[in-house]
Formats: structure tokens, sequence, C-alpha cells
């Protein structure tokens, strides 16, 4: 590989993978831009009346999208040292989904809707806007939210079982005639109730019905505390003890990514890469 | 008895109760999705169309899950040492509620939907998953659902006294014509509303009840404030204060139960139980 | 007066106002009874298919009902050292408003709803259930709420003009032929919404007020956060700092109360009332 | 200008930007019962039946408020010593817009919805009830919501994406037929369904659909704890840590405001503004 070519391989990825340089930030300001006119027009396509008003030049525009993200697609394969890894990591596959969808409509049409996958990709707007600075500051946030995951799930779990004892009851108690058709239905209804949505497309009709509802709703209105109550004060933990995993908070992180192995998150004025020793540009 | 038969006891009784042997394990793990099928078999079986599609196949899986149950509730019995212990304990109640139905259905028909209550079947997951790891991680939030619940109870109270008071008070100003019919009905719509449930299968058509129904959602908004607060509060001091009814958290409790009074949570390498001092294999 | 009618007096005063000791307790507890069965018997009379059936066994129940309550109502202005203090007392307003409702009805009918008021009667439960303990407790959670109470009713003020700003906006975006029918309407809508209600009897149509009432939603759901963060933080505090307020946290209360001034809450063994001086008996 | 008029502008300065003074109170005061009479006509003019029976009475009584806000606009702008300064600030450009509806409706009609913004006048009412007292409590309660909005916002953001991809999923599953008529209503049910509001006017009919719901109402369920747990953990912080960015919390602020440049919150007995150095008076 001759000495220009990767220098301009270099060049790319510093514009493509970084937030730092000018014309990086342009880049990233760009693609979001194409993201949001992209998941705009999933969304207008699906609405009969502007389709039927608009169809060409929705469809145009599908297609220029579709040529920027493939363009973008192939330009982070050929900048990145290991392409692989590129092609197997979270963004990779997400831009490979946000990208297909329209080649596939060539052929069989109709699953063109996987295309609202883009919105994934609005994940990357945390990347320019600095926000890793936000998410610095809240990493004591992820860590409650890790330490409580345990707890939720059990919660949840058990949130589950008395939702299927409860619509089990239900479906004897009401019965066919007022909405409950089956248990799966009446379980449906328990959870709508107990995590107070209360759509009331179902709704209990018999006063014993009425009753037992009323039980499920006040039982619901103690149980959503639970929840709550674990983060906030894990939350609060988390920001009393300086935790062991977190030694030096004051780091700033800039938003560089390494050429050879797509790590992020390097420390300003880092010269190599944390994760694989690649020297930074 | 004969040495040979108490050895062969013994053995059942550890493949049966415990999870720490392998063929423990594997029993358990067979016995959690024979379980998972019950439960679906008996949601399946209450939906029309799949009951009169599948009809046989559902009824024959019935008869070989309840023949399965049998088999285990028999052995369970026979492998404990002292068995009407068993029979009345928690889980004993629960097997043997949740093998009867297809027998009952045999001479009754239609209670077979008590079916549904092997749902608290499930709750032996956690036993298996070890999830007394995560368990003894939050004995902190039971005990603080402990000491909330007193006044969680004193709140809740105070919160029907009131969806009494209003419910009343709505059946006067709404009226029969509007689908507040009687008192009772006006509570459980006080109830749906103070829960922030909202059905809206009934729903204030007055001016005067509609502006008396954005009191009571503003009153229920406020008020949901409290036990979240209570229960947040008491988990915060859990986690500050080590209790002296938990001196040693850092015991590693295995899922071993005695064979003789059905204790569990015995600590890794106990050699008696810590309940009736018989020993443990 | 002579000596013997005083001490009659004294006696009666013991078995109404106090619960420690036995005659004292059953009559509490027959009167709890009776509260329930009185509440009981205005809802049962609210519904029509019941009322039918049963009219006149609810008539006689509820003359007897009245009649008990009536002697109680003057037992307990007797054997007061100053009536006039019971009269105007909460519980002596709740006991004549639970009392007149069957004697009004006499002559004019229709008001009898009016008798629902007995739920407050209700409120004698926790004096009965030696409450006062978990009351005492609970102070903390008492002087938490009272603590966030101006917050709290800053907050809901706040809630209210944002409730009549967006209402009108919405009022002008649906406009009447989508159940928007005038801006109180609106409001009330509003306030449904952003309690997180949701009734559903009113509902945006147009794509445009669908993406106004998803902004109203997404802000309901973020200001939920801050009552409850405000009473956890507060009921926080109040747990960690001994307020000055409650110097003497650990004396037993009884259930006692004052002869001559109804004062209740007085310590164990104690001989005079704290409020007035009186000997308690 | 004359050392008379002079003062006669001090002194209606004083009245109407000035609730310490017996005059500048209850200019404050009728000025609040005019606000809210105000709003009450707005809201009343909306209501069909209402405006059909009262219609001259609502239209004087409009012409009358508009013509007393007109006055006090001019008074405004006249005893303040900088008016541009008043006109561009928040509070001035309410006061204008709540007072030209009811003119423009004279050449146009129809807008006069706009006369609803005058709600936001009564953000004046927390001056008049000496709030600032109580907002300078709940400073640590502004300061907490400020410490968690970056937190909130990148959690809200992360809501929406949620909501898009769950939206056009469940478009995909229900489908046209189900009232999921296209990607943009699927996504207003999503939200309308995370935050447990609930309306009911769309909801999934297909199995799979109220599975998927079921799914999306237990994940809100579960998120809706994220920025309760935030908002409470940073309140409990600003009430450990005495923040330096407040050193003198204990300094009464009154409710005076300074003739030159407007700027309020001066403490008692200051005889500068701490602002622009002018003289209070």
């Amino acid at each position: 590989m001759s000495k220009t070519k990767k220098n301009w391989k270099k060049q790319l990825h510093e514009i493509i993978y970084e937030a730092d340089t000018p014309a990086g930030k342009l880049f990233d300001v760009v693609l979001l831009i194409v993201i949001l006119a992209s998941i705009l027009l999933v969304m207008l396509e699906s609405v009969k009346s502007i389709d039927n008003k608009y169809h060409d030049f929705l469809n145009i525009s599908e297609w220029v999208i579709t040529i920027l993200f493939t363009i973008e697609y192939i330009a982070r394969i050929i900048t990145v040292n290991k392409p692989t890894k590129y092609i197997i990591s979270f963004y990779g596959i997400i831009d490979f989904l946000s990208t297909i969808p329209k080649y596939i409509s060539l052929f069989f049409g109709g699953i063109h809707a996987l295309a609202a996958l883009r919105a994934l990709r609005l994940l990357r707007v945390f990347r320019i806007l600095k926000l890793a600075r936000y998410l610095g500051a809240s990493n004591n946030l992820v860590r409650a939210i890790k330490a409580s995951r345990a707890k939720i799930a059990v919660f949840l779990f058990a949130v589950l079982i008395v939702a299927i004892i409860l619509g089990t009851i239900m479906y004897l108690v009401e019965g066919e005639e007022n909405g409950f058709t089956n248990i799966p239905r009446s379980v449906y209804w328990c959870i709508v109730t107990l995590t107070t949505v209360g759509f009331g497309d179902i709704a209990p009709q018999t006063p014993l019905g009425q009753f037992l509802a009323s039980l499920v709703m006040i039982l619901g209105y103690g149980i959503i505390a639970v929840p709550t109550g674990i983060v906030s004060a894990e939350y609060s933990n988390q920001n009393k003890t300086p935790s062991t995993n977190n030694p030096t908070p004051q780091v700033h992180l800039n938003s560089q990514s390494c050429a050879n192995c797509l790590a992020s998150k390097h420390q300003d004025g880092a010269k190599f890469c944390h994760n694989c020793g690649h020297p930074l540009h």
C-alpha cells in the first residue's frame, strides 16, 4: 500500500469517524440531517393520503438517501483497518440494515418498513452533540440502572406471575360476554391495568369484576413505588460513594474512535488507543 | 426399613429437592419446562379458535402433564421424612392444586381454569436460577418493603375513604344518565381515576362532574408520590444502616433443602440442618 | 350532681371514649362493625336491582343504624364535661352529619346520599387498631408531606397554568368536530392527559393534535417525577435529622381521651390531661 | 422633566411594580382578580350554550377588561425608566399579547382564543402571595431540576427512539384494519402507551399485537422509575451539600423591582439596585 493512499485513508477516517475537526463535524451534522430526513420520509410514505399525492417525490428522495447511505457504508468499510470488526459491530449492523430496505423493495416490496430501523442511527447524535460529557456525568445513572437491573427483573417477573393469576380469575369472573374472551386476553387486560395504562377497550362489567379490578388497580398503584424506589436509592448511593470502578471521573473524553479497533472514549491528548494500542491520529 | 431403600430415598430426595448435583439441576430444568408448557396449554385451551382446531392434542398434552405432576407429587411425598409437613407447606398445596384440576374435570368439567394456579409453581424458578444470590442482595428491598408496609396500608386505607366520599359526590353530580348508575360503580370509577388507570368506560359528562374529576386526578397525581417516596426513602435507609437482623450477609447460601424439615437456605459446607439438626447429605 | 351519677358518667366516658378497658374495646369494635354495615347499606341502596328486591329490609336496617347512631351521639354529649367542645369538634360534626340523613329523608327524601359521609367515621378505626403506634412511626411521613406541601402547591399551580395554555391550543387545533367542543373541556382533557389518567372519551384525531398530545404526554411523564422526588427526599431528610419538634418519639401514647377537653395521645401512666390539667381516670 | 412629575412617576412605579406598600398590594390583588375574570370570560365565551345566552354581557366585559389591560400596559411603559427593556421583557410581551386580541377581533375575529395567553399573567400571583419566600425555599428544587435536565433530556430522547422503533413494529403487526393506519399514528399510540396514559382510541386487536403491547407497557412501567429516581436523588443531594452558588440563603428578599432595569429580588433594606446600581425608593 502506498504512503499517499494510507494518508488519504487516514484523512477520510478522521472525517467519518471523528467529530473533532471542522470537516468531521460537518460530516456528522450532514449525516444527522440525512438520517432525520430518511425517518421523516418513511413515516410520510406510510400515510396513504400523502403517499398518493407525492409518491414520485418520496420514491426519488428514498433512492437519494439510500445511495448516500450506501456510499457512507462503503467509505466506512474502506477507511477502517479491520472492516469485519466494523461490519459485525452494533453500528455496522444498523448501518447495513438501514441501507438495504430500498434495494430489497426492488425485488419484493412490502418489507420497506424495515427502514424505520434508521431511527437507531439517531443514537449517533449523542457523539455529535458532545454528549459524551453528559453521559460521563450520567455514568452514575447507568451504573444505578445496572445495579437495579437484577432486582427490577425479579420484580417484573413477580408482576408477570401476579398478572397470570389475576388474569385467569378475571376470565372466570367476567366471562366471554364482557370482553374477557380467553385467558391470554385477560392476562393482557391485567397488565394494562397493573401498569396503570388502562386502554378501556376491555373493562369489567360485573360488580364482582369491578371490585377485583379495584384491588388490581390499588395493587398496581402500590407496586409502582418499588422500581422507582430501587432506582432512586441506587442512584443516590452511586452519587455518594465514589465507586472504585470509576477512579478518574474528571478526565475529559473526546469523540475520537480508533481506526484499528473502533474503540472510542479516548482521553484528550491520548496518543494510543486504550484498547488495542494502535496510534491515534 | 432396609439400608438400600433409605439410600435410594436419599438419592431421590437429592435429585428432587436440591439443585446442586447435575441430576438435581436437570430435574429442576425439566420441571420448569413442563410448568411453562402446562401454563401455555391452559392459556391456549381458553382460546376458542385454537381449542376447536387442536382439541385432541391439547387434551392429551394436558393428561401427559397431569400424570407427570402426579408422579412428581407422589415422589416428593415419599422421599421426604415428614410428608405431612410437605403436604401442608406452601409449595405442597400449590403442587396439589396444580395437579388435580384435570382429574376433577373428569367428573365435573368447567372449573378447569383452576389449572392456571400452576403459574405459582413458576416461583420455583428462583431456586433453579440460583436467584438466591440476587434475593440475598435484595434482602434490603424486602426489608424496605416490610418497613413501608404499615405506612402504605394506612395510606391505601385513607385513599379508599377518599374514593368512597368522592365516588358518592360524583354519583350525586353526574347521576345515572351519565354512567354513574350507583354508588359502588362511582367508587369504582373513583379508584380507576385516582390510580391514574383511566379506562374511560365511565367518564363524567357534565361540566361540574368534569371539574370535580380534574380535582380527583390532580389529587391522585399528587398522592402517587407518597408510597414511592416511602419505599425509596426506606430502601435508602436499609442500604445505609447494616441492620442487626442481617449480621452475616457475606455467607453464600446454597439451594439444598433439608430432607427432614424442608428448611432451605443452608450455608455452603453446612453438615446439619440449621432448623432441625438433621444431617444434610 | 350526686357522686353516683358522676361515677356512672365517668364509667360511660371510659367505655365510649377510650379503648384500653375490655368494655371500651368491645364498644369500639361494635361501633366499627355498625359503621361498616351502614356504609354497605347506603351503597347497596343506590343499586336499583338490589333496592327493588330488598327495599323493606334495607329501610328497616337503615332505621336501626340511625337509632344506634342517635343513642351513641347523645351518650357522647352526656358523658363529656364540655359538650359544646365535642359538638363543634371534627368527629362531633361527622357524628351529627352521619346520623341525620334518615331523619331528613322523612320530610324531604332524596338527599339521602349524604349518609355516605359515614365513611369518614371509619377514621375511628385508627384508634381501635392501636394505629397510634403506626402513626407515631409515620410522624416522619406526616412532617415530610407538610414540608413538601408549599412546593407541591406551587408545582400543581404551574401544572394548572400549563393545562390552561395547552388546553386552549388543543381547542384551536382540534376544534369542535373532534370532541374539543370548548376551552373548559379542552383544559379538562389536558389535565386528564398530563396526569396520565387518559380516559379516551376525548382524544385528538388530527395529526397535528396527536403530535401536540404526544408532547403533553411526554411533559406529563417528565413532571410526574417532581412531586415524587420532593416527597421522597423530604421523607429521607426527616428520617435522618431527628427534628427538634419531636424530642420524645420513644414515649408510648395510649388511646385515652380527656373527659374535659377531649385531647388525646396521653402518655402511658399520665395522671392529668396534658392539655387542660383535668385528672385522667 | 419637572421634579413633581418625576415624583408622580416614582409613586406610580411603586404602586404598579412593587407589592410592599398597601397601595401596591391593593393594585396587585385587583390586577389578579381582573386576570382571573378575564380567563374565566375567554373560557365561558368558548362554550356555545353560554355564549348564545349572555353574548352581549360577555362582549362588554371583554371590552372592559381589554381597556383595563391597556391602561395598565401604558402605565407600566410610562413609569419605567427604560420602556424598551420592559416591552421586550417576558412579562412585557405577555402583557402586550394578552391586551391586543380584542382589538384584533375588531378587524378579523376568530383568533380571539389568543386571549387565553392571559393565563400566563397568573405567574404574577407568585409575587403577590409573597411566594418569593417559598421559591427561595424551593431553590433547591429548581437547582435539582436543572441538574437533572440534561439526563432527563437524554432519557426522553432515548424514549422517543424506542417509540419510533416500537411504533413501526406495531404498524407492521396490527396493520391498518386495527386502527394503526400509518407509522406516525403508531408512534403516537406508542407514546400514549409508554407514558401509561392509555386513551384506548387505538388499541391492539391481534394476539401478537397485544403481546407486544404488554411488553411496551411493562417497559414503560420500568422506565418511569428513571426520571423520578434522578430528580429525587438530585434533590436529596441539593439539600445535603449547601451549594457554593447559594452562599446567602438566609437573606430575606422583597418584592421590589428596580425602576431602571426591572431587576427584582432585592434584599430587605437594600438602597441600590443590585443589578444596575440605580437607587431604590
